[in-house]
């Protein structure tokens, strides 16, 4: 049994003390909160401290808080040479103190808090000093999920941009698709199914062969037709920017 | 059974014979196309037909062709006073001639030519001259869709221009998100449960709710190194102007 300690209290924090009193190969020693009460439904009181003093001796030690506050975090620990990891897609492997043995437990994954997550298909994203410490890394991760994947820093930096693109800004033109839909009286659920499919799409096709549309076949009076339609110069200049990179890879090929 | 003639053989064509044929309420009268061996094996070769003089009588016309097919074909018919419809997100329904009882069948999907596609979740949208065809085309939805609106041809625009933006812009982000991992020798495979969980997120919640992110957050050191990390200029520009518009959001809430 491997034994681990995590340190914070938010969704990261939480979804991985879910994963992890499931798993057969890990043992929770404890948990850092600053408030006791936020984990109290997910673990025993007991293993819950709030003073790093008390923190007791574990094989791995897991950060998992904001990416500003990891630096300090991994300064307060009152103890050296041992293996502490954080679990931050921007954060270097250097953010941590060198006073132990460090590395990265990187789960990609957009964690909501009220939604529970099957964490055997999330991507963990792993990083070590050395070899022995990347089989801990390795053991534990392997035990609560299917997809492990040894990735640098350099590499976890991109990971992390290309995660914007694919996630936070792909969720933006959701909700530009919604506006759309208010502004005209149609029910945002009619494009539902098409988002479902869109995603669907590229677990057999690669994004640039699954690429449909006006842009795609440089149907030039439909695109025209959509940026005389709209009329939110934000959206517009959307459309318009996006159209055209769609156009230039054409162009590439 | 409500009879009806196809006129077409692409994707929409193909995907609405495979659906019809299972549907117990309409039978299918002919289909129209312009090479016979396209459709073969999708039905009985006697049904096929390449000649407008050879259609039958039907209670309902499809003609599932290119937008700029749609008005030539519509006039090329060889009667009057009969229910015609197209299936385009974009043709008004005045694209069709009026010497028929015009109408529009539109199902909102992206249909590939080899990925067999659930028809029972696909939203049609229906328009009609009067409630007597509309009642018309709403059975023969009804008979292969649970998800059946009636859309007039404003919203269908503003349907369709929503439908670039959650699906053809969608897509093309998870391409620059391949692009990313491929130039730094990271597997895409790492990001599709990601961009899954992204989709599967706003079954439950608005986008706006949904958002997460250095834009969203405001966390301007991260998206100064996100830049800074992009040496691509079109990405970086649709970087900012994604960025841009997510803050901007914030701002008006």
């Amino acid at each position: 049994m491997i034994r681990i300690t995590l340190i914070g209290s938010g969704n990261v924090a939480q979804h991985l003390i879910k994963a992890f009193s499931k798993s057969e190969a890990v043992e929770i020693v404890q948990v850092f909160s600053r408030k006791k009460e936020t984990l109290s439904s997910l673990i025993d009181y007991d293993k819950i401290v709030n003073d790093f003093e008390d923190l007791k001796e574990a094989d791995l030690y897991i950060i998992a808080v904001s990416d500003n506050g990891i630096a300090e975090v991994s300064q307060n620990l009152p103890f050296n040479n041992q293996l502490v990891v954080h679990t931050s897609g921007t954060a270097s492997l250097n953010t941590l103190d060198n006073k132990n043995r460090r590395g990265v437990f990187y789960p990609l994954q957009t964690f909501s808090k009220n939604k529970d997550i099957d964490f055997s298909v999330i991507p963990i994203c792993l990083e070590a000093e050395n070899t022995f410490d990347f089989r801990i890394l390795d053991t534990v991760a392997k035990s609560i999920s299917n997809a492990v994947f040894p990735i640098n820093s350099e590499q976890r930096k991109a990971l992390h941009v290309a995660a914007v693109f694919v996630n936070n800004f792909t969720n933006h033109l959701y909700q530009i698709g919604q506006e759309i839909c208010d502004a005209n009286q149609v029910s945002f659920e009619i494009l539902k199914p098409l988002i479902q499919e869109t995603a669907e799409k590229i677990k057999t096709l690669d994004p640039i062969d699954a690429q449909t549309g006006p842009a795609k076949r440089n149907d030039s009076s439909t695109i025209e037709a959509h940026l005389e339609y709209l009329n939110n110069e934000n959206q517009k200049n959307i459309y318009k920017i996006l159209t055209q990179s769609i156009q230039h890879n054409g162009k590439k090929l």
